[in-house]
């Protein structure tokens, strides 16, 4: 759910409005992703990759006296990410142009690595963890949360709404990514190496008991499928009646007796000290 | 996954073999699916359906000062029920043959009513719910657990493994129950009048990590499975060697990088005082 690379196509788009959809996922889910993540006094800890900065606020603001030090890919989304951090009036972080390819740091610079919403777009998943893990201290952590769209569960359960779902899944995977890496987090840190790793699935649950999360489903998984119309239909994986069949049967699921589960995927490693 | 008539075919079966999944599957998952459920002293608990007595043992251990009654539909699993619940030398239940169609209670006889795994078989769930809320006193609690096959999401995924989950869920459907229950909870509840109703999914995770949850998902969802292997390549919804692929690629997920996840549903309401 967040950019690659400056140039390549990018599944969800750059534009204004999916990096308001950005923000607000990302203030939606603090508690439900980030109430585990505290980093103490004085330890070094590098996010990556921050996109337009929509965790970063969340990750400096719940470890305020930790240093951080937050890349991108994108000159642009820095420029978002700097804005709105400053916007924050928060001070504990510094930006760098870089990707988990290229990583401009010396070996073992890090205390901490924190990584969300980046391995699904990646063609190499353990290569890049594989590189993180070479700027992690011996001893120091690192956490990764991603999604899984398999993990989307929903009543009333319609064959077109799984389509759709399946186009961004399918988008997602021509351009080199995984939709569907969450169920993955497991062995890609044990591949990578890294030591005593605890992973934990966070689940959200909406229903007409909890509008706040109904909005959510609204606002950051339908507004993400809705994302690759276009898309999804110039290459023929779906035609328009199909598409909008699938639309309305996933707004279905936000009304009256609906229900809709997601599930993300929180792990934590080692590095061997 | 319980009885649901003492003459009608069972999707699961009557074996000893299936018993003793039941008791296994109930004691791996009293924690994530019992932790929040406790009955204050004196307080008078039906559970309903018991089936041979799985939950029942759990349940009247964590609330030693309640009494329960404990029904079913079948004598043969109350013969069990009962045996069971004397070699564990607990007292604070009574045994009972009835079926939520017809509760042999006067009406608000009940302070607190528990159903774990008995509404995935019923043809009207919403009417044993009604039924139920009959023989509730107002302001009394209703608590309700079930799965949904559809939730399971594992690594490798595999076309093959969904089909023979497909399997179970579609004898399931031509029994008259729904496997796929676990996301309907909401609405049922709703539908059938309780109030201040609370959803909340319990994600089983397993990989290699958490070899006791491995262990659950070969002896509980697996063997569940396998279960209706005879049935399901009889019926013709499956050949032989699909469904032997598909058994073979779940477990599958129970080795080195595999990963498997499973949601329940558990919903906790309130008779309206």
């Amino acid at each position: 759910m967040k950019l690659d690379s400056p140039h390549k196509p990018y599944v969800h788009g750059r534009s204004d409005r999916e990096a308001e959809r950005l923000n607000y996922q990302a203030s939606k889910l603090a508690g439900l992703l980030h109430h585990d993540t505290r980093y103490p006094l004085g330890s070094r800890v590098l996010e990556a990759a921050c996109g337009v900065g929509a965790q970063t606020i969340i990750l400096t603001k719940n470890s305020p006296e930790a240093e951080f030090i937050s890349i991108d890919i994108s000159p642009d989304s820095l420029v978002t990410a700097k804005l709105r951090v400053s916007h924050e009036g928060i001070t504990n972080v510094m930006f760098r142009q870089a990707d988990v390819y290229h990583l401009p740091f010396r070996p073992e610079t890090f205390d901490h690595i924190f990584v969300c919403f980046l391995l699904e777009h990646l063609p190499d998943p353990l290569l890049s963890l594989k590189n993180l893990k070479d700027i992690l201290r011996p001893g120091g952590t690192i956490t990764v949360i991603e999604g899984d769209h398999g993990s989307a569960l929903f009543y009333p359960d319609s064959m077109n709404a799984h389509k759709v779902i399946d186009c961004l899944v399918q988008l997602q995977r021509e351009m080199g990514g995984n939709a569907l890496i969450g169920r993955e987090l497991g062995h890609l840190m044990t591949d990578a190496g890294f030591m005593n790793i605890a992973v934990s699935p966070r689940i959200v649950y909406a229903d007409r008991n909890r509008p706040e999360s109904v909005e959510g489903v609204k606002n950051i998984f339908i507004a993400m499928v809705e994302g690759v119309r276009e898309l999804a239909i110039t290459r023929g994986l779906v035609d328009t009646e199909t598409w909008e069949k699938g639309i309305r049967d996933l707004y279905r699921t936000t009304e009256e007796d609906g229900t809709f589960c997601y599930t993300f995927i929180k792990a934590v490693g080692n590095k061997e000290s």
